[in-house]
């Protein structure tokens, strides 16, 4: 059921997957601060969702990733970044005005973690969506982590850091102006095949 | 650039992680079929797009993952579908009339694999998106692979083909309606952790 949230209802949803023999250990250990925080937590066999406040979220996905990342393994996650609608059995808010997700009060910082990353942007119900993909593709390139456009997807890539950040400027961006509004992100570090993404 | 496919663009980008250190022999033997394949294929160091005939397309996403998940690792498959835009740089289609797909000419065979599998639908630039969303939740239902509706995502469960072939009908039957629609699904298999899925 929809809560009422200061700046609507926002959450993501993500996946960790270490291709490597040792990945229970390495999950665990990337995930060890999150139960701590003061985040909404829910998780079953396929992914964990995160509730509450973008601020922590962002930081406890970016904290997740770069923990993983430095056990230098091959790993990749994938996360659902939601605004506006709890969803799925419910939602109380489609075509909802936008409710502006607030200013970013704290920024990442730099991780030393380099990515390469895809993502696609969906701000729904909305005809002039595509406007809003556009302004999200430019955004990537003015902050210098757009590395190419490829069917469906923005490949970004760059420090972990500066790449969340794009991506979350972005898609609060959309969130001034569109009710409810989500994002697919796939990030990948210490790929044995770094081919393809300049 | 977009070209004139009959029934509109069609294709998917997809990304499989075995969680083992045996990752690369695993992901090359999965994919040995494609090559001889009728797609299109374009690989990176995040995923790899597939464009092409539907049902070709759908019977190499299930046979890719199917091949993987038996090698018995703890495995699993994130597929974007999207119809009707081959985004990201050039949309030649926003709030085009829907250009139906077409009928499914051949079905999935029942893998003998179980999966768990959560997935959402957008149906882009329209306003009465969440009929659509509903819509696909009902045939979920109906169709028996409905496990449980979470924040974001329907939850499915059972066997590959009946679960793939229950989201192949969803989005086609969203794709009658509506002129851009994508799909994000994560598969998974073999999990140590089957909790929290019913």
């Amino acid at each position: 059921m929809a809560e009422a949230v200061p700046g609507g209802f926002f959450g993501a949803r993500f996946s960790l997957y270490p291709m490597t023999d040792r990945y229970v250990p390495v999950i665990l250990g990337a995930i060890d601060g999150l139960a701590a925080s003061s985040l909404e937590i829910e998780t079953d066999d396929v992914s964990t969702f995160l509730g509450g406040d973008r601020d922590t979220v962002f930081a406890a996905l970016a904290e997740t990733f770069g923990k993983a990342a430095r056990s230098g393994e091959h790993v990749a996650m994938t996360v659902l970044l939601s605004h506006g609608c709890p969803g799925e059995e419910v939602c109380l808010t489609p075509n909802a005005a936008p409710a502006p997700p607030g200013p970013e009060k704290s920024g990442l910082v730099r991780s030393g973690v380099q990515v390469s990353c895809q993502w696609s942007l969906y701000p729904l119900g909305e005809p002039t969506y595509m406007e809003r993909i556009d302004a999200a593709i430019a955004r990537g390139r003015s902050d210098g982590v757009h590395a190419k456009g490829r069917h469906f997807v923005s490949h970004l890539s760059g420090d972990l850091a500066d790449v969340l950040t794009t991506i979350r400027r972005s898609f609060d961006a959309t969130c001034e102006q569109v009710g409810h509004v989500t994002a697919h992100l796939t990030i990948a570090a210490n790929s044995p095949t770094r081919k393809g993404t300049s």
